[in-house]
């Protein structure tokens, strides 16, 4: 087991990354507030997962919500199921949410504990890689407004990571490539190192050796927790993490919710910058390509849909929160390795990206 | 006019506290973050006062949402009508909310500042008495949920409370009421001379004496700032504020949600809470008939709905978030103008309140 700590001073917490993790009482003990604990899950992670998580918190009284599997499940009104149960089962505010599952799971049940009783504590226990290197790291927890993605949130920081790696043996291929979206912009935007290794132990990681696989999940999480601790509430440098995602989110608003998996539309997203990085001078045709291959090496696609047109898609990306205000910025690539924040973007140029 | 100030480190803020300030365009610019402010307010609220507000914004790119007015409508649903406004504006996450109305107002909006876009700006202009010495100072902010009061919410600091006392001239006399019940509140928890103070003006409050109201907002803003301030999350004296509402809560909740004010509910609570304390010794029996003579007098009830039978009263005070978690906690009176949480209640003594 290797252990990471997110550095927020008083708001800082562990991330556990190993094998076998799951069933571990002494990984939740030093966590748990008082002996309520309520497990928020779905439907597709709870025949897999829930006994055992339950078994390990043994003398504490634990309650369950199992929610619908999806995307397009991430509104207020699934959101309040969960207040449904903390009420019904009397829940006070020293209670625990544990939310146990992947992105999607783990935005609602720590927005919810943000919120139960203005905020109760939470530990994370992703079961998808993207869950792992991406959404239980930082604290941005939230669900979804028909007009746009993660419009309803807050900053909220768990009091425990446990990354148990099994549990990626029972995830779909492509929720395994949608992971590995994140795990590839990591190495985009801080490390070229990382990048060297993800292009030799790619076939390694989609072979889900477990070896590789906590590597990348460690690199990546160290990676964003040095970009959190700097910046928690995202008035910075933080926004770099978002590099592939305003295209992203446009292709997955276009596609309608659930169509696009969120790592696959940054796949796309990321190419699409790496794309608008090369018009502007900064990565050269090579690096480009070399965008495009480690991209679709992972299974990701590298185009938005067909039908996505170019008005709407510069809509979409209107509503986008990085948009917003009259001013478009996005995160582009100075080089393969370092990102920047660009505010001063050429609409020809950006229409060419977009007309590709 | 008068200025207080809540010493909260950096989320310190004013609270201006006199008449005509609603439309002095000094006291919002400072706290204004960028161009786009939002205003929320309900029915009842936007026809008085909305017009002079938005032309103190001249200048600022002004929307508003105007709610239904109600402590019915405060609910899940109702909010995301605020997140509809914000996003169908395209407000981007350098906006400033701007309450305009009440308590359910204040709430409303403040917990959608907490939420839109995980944070933004969010300023109080409080046009009911309960509103301007309770609900505006604190950042308690949140939604009803079925099972319960501001079980779902957050805490969150406003940047600036500006409290017009000219508001209060078209608010209907039970609301004014509703308010002295906190304004009473204070004293009892926490100033005997307050409360001699309010024994001697009750009625130049109840004529809506502009000067007798002013120092009324300003001594209760003050006792509660000092209390926010020691203890801003209500891990400890904080709870001292609650003084009356968790039997006011239960009759709230009992006799239908908008049925009782909040107010009318605190003010039979506070007799109900003093009937207790004398029955612990604490206070006398002319203490005790000094608390109910003031609640009367302020024109507010003294004793809870009579078709509320004890079984129901217990278990409504059950599911408050004082009581969850097994232990029933009240605060009681020492003595008047000294409150204390007491953990320790023997059964039969809170019967015989109830039962009385």
């Amino acid at each position: 087991m290797t252990t990471l700590t997110v550095a927020l001073g008083e708001r800082a917490y562990p991330i556990h990354i190993g094998a076998g993790l799951l069933a571990d009482p002494i990984l939740y003990c030093p966590h748990l507030i008082g002996t309520q604990v309520m497990i928020v899950t779905n439907e597709t992670v709870a025949p897999l997962y829930l006994e055992q998580l339950s078994q390990a918190l043994t003398g504490y009284q634990v309650r369950e919500v199992i929610l619908p599997d999806g995307e397009q499940y991430k509104t207020l009104e699934v959101w309040n199921r969960i207040f449904d149960a903390l009420l019904d089962a009397r829940f006070g505010r020293n209670c625990t949410l544990i939310a146990l599952g992947g992105g999607v799971i783990g935005d609602m049940a720590g927005f919810a504990a943000a919120c139960y009783q203005r905020g109760v504590a939470f530990i994370q226990v992703p079961t998808t890689l993207l869950a792992q290197v991406d959404s239980s790291v930082g604290g941005k927890t939230g669900v979804n407004h028909a007009s746009g993605k993660n419009m309803i949130g807050a900053f909220y920081q768990p009091r425990a990571v446990i990354a148990d790696t099994t549990t990626l043996n029972t995830l779909p291929q492509r929720e395994l490539s949608a992971g590995l979206a994140e795990v590839i912009k990591y190495g985009f935007i801080r490390d070229a190192d990382f990048l060297d290794w993800l292009e030799a132990q790619l076939p390694a990681l989609l072979a889900r050796d477990p070896d590789a696989l906590a590597h990348a999940i460690q690199r990546s999480c160290e990676i964003k927790a040095e970009i959190v601790a700097a910046d928690e509430l995202e008035s910075g440098q933080r926004a770099l993490l978002n590099f592939g995602h305003t295209f992203g989110h446009a292709i997955e608003t276009g596609a309608g919710y659930g169509n696009w998996l969120h790592g696959e539309a940054v796949g796309a997203g990321m190419c699409m910058a790496a794309d608008l990085s090369a018009r502007f001078g900064w990565l050269s045709a090579a690096d480009l390509a070399r965008v495009r291959r480690l991209v679709a090496s992972a299974g990701l696609p590298t185009e938005p849909p067909a039908d996505l047109s170019v008005e709407r898609f510069l809509e979409l990306m209107a509503v986008d929160k990085k948009v917003l205000n009259g001013t478009l910025r996005l995160v582009l690539l100075r080089q393969l390795g370092e990102a920047t924040v660009t505010g001063n973007i050429d609409p020809g140029l950006l229409q060419a990206t977009l007309r590709r």
